[in-house]
């Protein structure tokens, strides 16, 4: 690893050093960094003092080889990056015509004004490459010095990642041409890390050395990353290709898709394929089901909606729960959550009917039925299905639960209906 | 500002440089020093190699009065905090017997066998003052060298935590008794960046010397921090008071509440308040609306459900949205979204009623209805009211945003009614 390309990351803002904000960008960077092949060796985070930033810059271009700068591009007075770019780069500001023009367009587009700062967002340093951004107002800036890369992008996470992925992985990929690392995640969900670990220990143990195995759980999920290093692409695929074939059989049950296909997208295909529809009835997950559901672009075409059904009101009016099995089991139960699936399956008229009612807490739990306790149900053509949760103390966690749970229900049901 | 006291929050582990967990340490630490008075001037990541760790501590004592060190900790070999403090401060190990005799405990208490491994973590370099953890087995250590203090804690977010809250904490305000720094949020909702900035210039310019203000915008939101500095705390509650008097005239009807306060909660106590319960009718927004509702715990108090209505069925069906209207004006438009609003607070039998429809994207845009076009509307006792947003190209964007809008547009309802 003597050709080790160092980066080093960067976030500018008091308002992360004060802990105001929470900073999700650098976990991401250095995510995919280490994915292109370059070695993250520092994170550093100064507040909105020029003579710090100056000195930070500095010394990450004594230990790193790219440099990557997130925030203080804001058009107000407290955003200083671009002022103290100029003089580390010891430059001035001038309008790029691109970017103003851009800039022009974003606010023509929404019908807002634009005013002298709107304007001076286009203003940028002479010596940087501007980086064209598509999706908001501050421009991204490439600089080179002494074959050493400094890139700054604005904060806000999506424009940052959008910049980073169409911008600036590519021309640093093109720039530096590291060593060639390919990535095989395989999803899987019901599954507890040390478990899994157990699972496939044997098959763990004997991968091969240019192959290296990371366990990345998340909300009842666990993804394993496969990373593949060396010269050959197509040798890299086919080994990683081998190792999958060699684990599948002893986690079957568990996987549910491969790389950025998340479980959502993948049961739109699913349900899109069978030419079949859906509705959700939540009680406890609040609208993060359907929420999950719609984040896919094109949903439209097998999603006909949900009624969330925080009350027993609407369980009964808009959904058609029996008065006396809420009576008899309570709004959390088998029977509810069953008559919850149906009745918005009938309802609303779809192929499928999801359906969870739980006590996320943290109030609400009771000695038989404590906080975490969660039903799920899905309703088929052929039957209904129905699973107990018991799940945590924090009220969000068993939320995100509930709904992944919920979603792999759905998926186990299509295919079963799909093979019946 | 001559006798400031500069913190630095350092984290030891490449795991977090790699992006493999997410770091809410530093976050955490940020605000509690800040609280205290002490102000956080740097964050930094190191991976585990000896001399990055050694190179970063040199650094941060050139910078910082205090260094707060995390992780690196643990019983396994990849753990080098310890063998790297002992080296930086020419010191050795030894076993420190308070710490064994509870790291015993532990193990004893938890019927589980005690390794060699676990023994070591009693070993503590000589010249520390040993800081007792009393939730975990890692010990917390407290240096001093030339005035400054080193601390180093595990990275287990509640060990650290509560070695901070009940040890570090109370040991740097003795030691240093650092002069008193205190926040003031206003959070605004409605207006852009760079317009604020502009609408309140004149009374930014005339802020006093010891009070900052900084922007913190995010979906939709623009948080105004101030920031007073001094020695006592009556007077600069008083100043911070004083400037948010003089500042709310100009942007009043912007702003929805001040601190912690989330738009969600406030909504949530206002409905209390008003003994008043919601609906919502979500198209567009697919359950994102609802979810931030029911996030607050002890929402079911005044929330009832909602109906998400991707299709137009169930606007017919579920919400009583006319065919005619739907057909002459469409799914997004002010006549079917007030029918929304209008028809979802009628069915489920509450005080107010919420509805979105739009055009989250990427598709479904028409040269009349671009994506981004949302109506928005609230239907009250008295009066529906409906507005056209115009937001961005980016589904996730315009979903977030039109979410925040017809929150804040139930809360102005609220008002206008409570003040009817």
């Amino acid at each position: 690893m003597s050709d080790l390309i160092k980066a080093e990351i960067m976030t500018i803002g008091d308002e992360i050093l004060f802990g105001q904000i929470t900073d999700t960008n650098t976990q991401w960077i250095g995510t995919e960094l280490t994915r292109l092949g370059i070695r993250p060796i520092r994170k550093t985070s100064v507040g909105d003092q020029t003579a710090d930033i100056l000195s930070a810059i500095g010394e990450a271009l004594l230990r790193a080889d790219v440099l990557i700068i997130t925030g203080g591009l804001g058009p107000t007075k407290d955003d200083i990056t671009k002022k103290t770019l100029c003089e580390f780069f010891d430059t001035t500001l001038e309008i790029n015509e691109v970017a103003l023009s851009l800039i022009t367009d974003f606010f023509t587009k929404r019908g807002r004004e634009m005013t002298e700062l709107n304007r001076q967002q286009a203003a940028l340093p002479k010596v940087c490459t501007y980086l064209q951004n598509d999706w908001g107002t501050a421009p991204g800036m490439w600089f080179e010095k002494d074959g050493k890369i400094i890139v700054s992008l604005p904060g806000v996470p999506f424009e940052m990642k959008a910049l980073m992925t169409h911008r600036v992985l590519p021309a640093l990929k093109a720039y530096f041409n590291p060593p060639l690392i390919i990535h095989k995640i395989i999803k899987t969900i019901g599954i507890g890390e040390s478990f899994l670990a157990e699972t496939i220990e044997s098959w763990e143990d004997s991968l091969p050395l240019h192959i290296k195995l990371a366990y990345l759980p998340h909300f009842g999920q666990v993804r394993l990353r496969l990373t593949a290093s060396g010269t050959n692409a197509d040798q890299l695929n086919q080994d990683l290709e081998e190792e999958v074939t060699r684990v599948l059989p002893l986690i079957s049950q568990y996987v549910y898709g491969y790389d950025a296909e998340e479980l959502e997208s993948l049961i739109g295909s699913m349900l899109i394929k069978e030419q079949a529809t859906l509705s959700i009835a939540e009680s406890c997950t609040g609208g993060f089901v359907s929420q999950k559901i719609t984040s896919v672009s094109g949903s439209s075409r097998y999603f006909e909606g949900s009624v969330i059904s925080y009350s027993n009101a609407v369980k009964m009016e808009s959904l058609g729960v029996s008065e006396s099995d809420l009576i008899q089991y309570g709004a959390v139960s088998e029977q509810t959550v069953k008559a919850m699936a149906e009745g918005v399956r009938k309802k609303l008229n779809t192929t499928y009917g999801l359906a969870t009612s739980g006590i996320a807490g943290p109030d609400g739990g009771t000695p038989e039925k404590p906080v975490g306790t969660v039903w799920i149900a899905c309703a088929t053509p052929e039957f209904t299905t129905a699973r107990l949760l018991k799940l945590s103390n924090h009220r969000s966690v068993n939320i995100e639960l509930a709904s992944a749970y919920v979603l792999d229900l759905l998926r186990k049901s299509i295919l079963q209906t799909a093979h019946a």
